[in-house]
């Protein structure tokens, strides 16, 4: 058997496992050493294939896509630095769990650390960011050798999934000639994975359910951060607890529960609005907290969670992670989250009725919502109020996307909960800016309509991204808050040190988006009133393809608006004097 | 002493023992966590700061200054995936042996790895890509803590420095209030360095030298690779020893030597063609093989170099390293290169009149030359046309940056010997088609007049590279070789597999890039006769700021004219019939 043809049924049987096992998009950044895996995987029948040039963007692509497809995605690039360009998606796909099969091509052994070209030492390249690595041995076809490897592709996969989520790399090196045979899965394939893996329910000991129910006081809370992979079965079982607990449920705007709570449940949604109060901090003291998720992106919160570190807290995290940077775990609960709620409801020792602790929050929650809604009556644009509106510009089933820095914040503080099924995903694992665009069009595979909401600083980073929509005419509409700059530093302490503030924290671009735009084929509009805001984002609605909607803003003003509500809801909920003008 | 004032003498001497042991330039990304290592930079008055959004981008950037200024160059950004974006460039920089200081801002020990946002694992972030690694602790004012954060500072410096040069990573911790005092260096600061290195000499012993000079034979060859950062006395020993001993110089693109050599001189610039022949190889014997520099482009080089592995070979390297994937290298002399020329020469044993082996390698160059020159009259706008012209419509003491795939090896093909003194640069450490546009800005704050000749894949993957020159106003020209997607594979095997090819390898992008000159404010003409070319290039030249001119090639095309001249000159050199229209 040739060369050619030991590759073909190494790489193919490798190939063909990741698809067996769960894999059913790749996507692929062009280059040479990486040829047999990419034309195996194109000519794979179930297997949907994306070729995207910029790796980087790919990597984030495919992290996108992982999490609205709840389902691994694989990336194949070739060698050399190629690889080091997945490195921030492949982190965010680490620290905010999602399953990701990276597969990296390298030079045989022997052109290893030689000054070949286009290589790079790619073993471990991701260090501890990866679930698992392996560095594959060449072509070889003996039977142990293709058990091997379908072994190696499988557990690549089943690794990817397993609870939590996150990115493994396969490093495979291959040798020249790189051609493959043609129409290799036309031959004889296994009809069954050759390895499947069953893997445990998470659940605790019936005896340990009972004794936390036991243990649940009057005065508890939920906290739900982001849970974007969540599905409904969760949501169900966690409203019906805090129902029947009478528990408020805080939950952040990336906990999915904004957009799926019935009217009257009890969802705290202004919570980041009036826990800036530290009196309001201080008189909410709870006797429990449960979280869910991941932390919250409420700075208040935080506060809360701090100060209220004596209080017990139960961290519920099927991941088994430690997530907790307020330090106010107290008991870690290593199970499934539906589970535990659905545990909890079977042992009905605490079902009680409403009482004054629940009452607080809700009229505490109803009052800054109240001041908070005033967003919507600004005049003209205002950021705020893009957020506040958000749902009547959203067809059903529709899927936003929310861009790190300010748009989350916005979100957290003007995104109430609605009647309007809707997905809400941001890359929280670790909050950067980059890859943001990439995401979303990944997302944007598993919906029909998405929606990204992002600044011009992380637009700008991944600009790139937008490739993919032109490429493959996606779905997407982009509003893109310009404040030409970093808005977010307008609300910390570097705004009080003017000399370097723009130059450093401002850095304004000047960029006029419009021609990004026309690069990518994108309709494009730049409403400069409220009205002609409204009007474009009904007209975009109804289009396919990439829709970017600008709209100009001022960060000082935002965040004045911003500051002014925030004082309005402290003063108002606590019943303070008003400070002066801050 | 507030923290806050702990925190600002104990970066501000980092910052200032940075500035001290010769940093002069430093990028920044914004971010809040950096703030007090950006505010210090900035305050500084021997630093030169450059702000870039793009973590990706700013690391090129520096590392295209580094290369170019012959200095190191720091960079510094906040927490999280920013400091994973830089790893492409740092590994570019470590192959490629360019001295950077990477800074990564970084939280407290206390909110690593339990869920707080923007926090990655940063402790040895780039693995083996980097020199040398400290995780600094939190501020403190003590002695001793003050000496350690200057030492730090300065040995992260030196060891960047230090051959083989390379990036080093400070990992940073800050903990808040992140604000610095203002006007810290108009203070009392050290007048000297803390920390001072003085560094070997690399030679050998004296009696290995008149050693290797004895075993001198008379058909020596020398190969010279990228030599982007030796300077004028390493090119005049070497240029003075080659004449001396008639030893042909084959020289890389990236040697330096193609527009440094005298009229006369034993260069040869065509091998790339001739090599093609494997008769011609053969026939080629050499009896010792001296290199310099990294591997040279041309893969029949390579064939040459791997065909001729009993050949003795000398490999002159002052890193220190084992750059060999043609596996010929038979002596490993670490030696500086200048050193090693000038020794050599001093050892007058060798010096001998021209003879035949000479003479066969500056005929057949001769020969192979006139026909690769045909491209200069090949009609209209061919790719390696407009290297055959580049000299023409440089001005003196231009720099070059070239781009990988094509055009390094249009460079290989088309770009002659010359009498303008030009530099020329590119990315050849891992060979990379990321962040060449950024290198390039770089390395234009060190050159009044900087052109960088790159493909439309390279150009899309770095546009974000742009924004500098808007930014800075940057003084380049980007000849952009627009064909539509990846050139180099029309060249290679995977061009017989026709059903996949455009999507996988030729992936064309359709991007109209007048748009990308639009949203970076750059002049840009999209030339359609050479006429216009030429009239076009003249102009730019005398122009300020960023200027792309564009030209839109055929993929096909130029892959049949290249074809077609290596087939002409295998022909003619070798005096062999004509193969059937190969």
């Amino acid at each position: 058997m040739s060369g050619n043809e030991a590759l073909t049924k190494y790489a193919g049987a490798f190939i063909d496992e990741l698809a067996k096992s769960g894999v059913k998009k790749i996507v692929i950044s062009p280059g040479s050493r990486s040829t047999p895996l990419a034309l195996l995987a194109m000519e794979h029948p179930d297997l949907d294939c994306y070729v995207l040039v910029d790796e980087r963007s790919a990597a984030f692509f495919a992290m996108g896509a992982a999490k609205a497809g709840k389902e691994p995605v694989a990336i194949l690039c070739t060698s050399g630095t190629a690889a080091a360009n997945y490195f921030p998606a492949v982190i965010e796909a680490c620290l905010s769990r999602v399953p990701l099969v990276v597969i990296t091509a390298d030079r045989p052994h022997e052109l290893r650390d030689v000054g070949a070209p286009q290589t790079i030492d790619q073993v471990r390249l991701y260090g501890n960011f990866v679930k698992w690595f392996q560095d594959l041995p060449l072509a070889e076809v003996s039977g142990t050798m293709l058990k091997f490897v379908r072994t190696v592709s499988a557990r690549a996969v089943h690794t990817a999934k397993q609870n939590p989520a996150g990115p493994v790399h396969i490093n495979f090196p291959l040798r020249e000639p790189l051609l493959p045979a043609e129409d290799f899965f036309s031959g004889e394939m296994p009809a069954a994975p050759r390895v499947v893996f069953r893997d445990q329910v998470m659940t605790l000991d019936e005896r340990e359910f009972a004794a936390l129910s036991s243990r649940l006081p009057e005065k508890g809370l939920f906290i739900c951060g982001p849970m974007e992979m969540a599905d409904d079965r969760f949501f169900r079982s966690l409203l019906r607890l805090a129902e029947a607990l009478h528990y408020p449920v805080l939950a952040d705007p990336l906990s999915q529960l904004r957009s799926r709570a019935p009217e009257h449940s009890p969802l705290v949604d202004s919570y980041d609005a009036f826990l800036r109060n530290p009196d309001v901090r201080r008189s909410l003291k709870p006797e429990l907290i449960i979280r869910f998720g991941a932390m919250p992106v409420s700075k208040a919160l935080h506060f809360y969670l701090q100060e209220h570190g004596e209080v017990p807290q139960w961290v519920v995290d099927s991941g088994r992670g430690f997530r907790d940077p307020a330090y106010g775990g107290s008991e870690w609960i290593y199970c499934d989250e539906s589970v535990f709620c659905e545990e909890m409801l079977k042992h009905p020792a605490p079902f009680r009725t409403a009482g004054e602790w629940e009452g607080t929050w809700k009229s505490m929650n109803a009052r800054a919502k109240k001041i908070m809604a005033e967003i919507g009556g600004e005049e003209g644009i205002a950021e705020g109020k893009i957020f506040y509106h958000l749902p009547e510009f959203l067809p059903d089933h529709a899927a936003l996307y929310v861009g790190n820095s300010m748009p989350i914040r916005d979100m957290d503080s003007f995104f109430f909960a609605c009647q309007k099924p809707v997905r809400v995903y941001g890359n929280r694992g670790a909050s950067g800016i980059d890859g943001v665009v990439s995401s979303a069009m990944g997302a944007s595979l598993f919906h029909p309509h998405t929606y990204l909401l992002i600044g011009d600083l992380s637009f700008y980073h991944d600009l790139n991204g937008l490739l993919a929509a032109k490429l493959y005419g996606l779905n997407l509409t982009v509003v893109l808050i310009n404040n030409n700059g970093g808005g977010i530093f307008s609300l910390l302490p570097q705004a009080e040190r003017p000399k370097y503030f723009e130059a450093l924290f401002g850095t304004p671009t000047d960029l006029d988006f419009k021609h990004a735009a026309r690069l990518y084929g994108a309709y494009y509009a730049c409403p400069e009133t409220w009205e002609e805001f409204c009007g474009t984002m009904a007209k975009v609605r109804d289009m396919d393809g990439l829709k970017i909607v600008e709209v100009r803003t001022g960060r000082k003003r935002n965040a004045a608006i911003r500051k002014g509500l925030w004082a309005k809801v402290s003063r108002e909920i606590a019943g303070l004097p008003r400070e002066d003008g801050r």
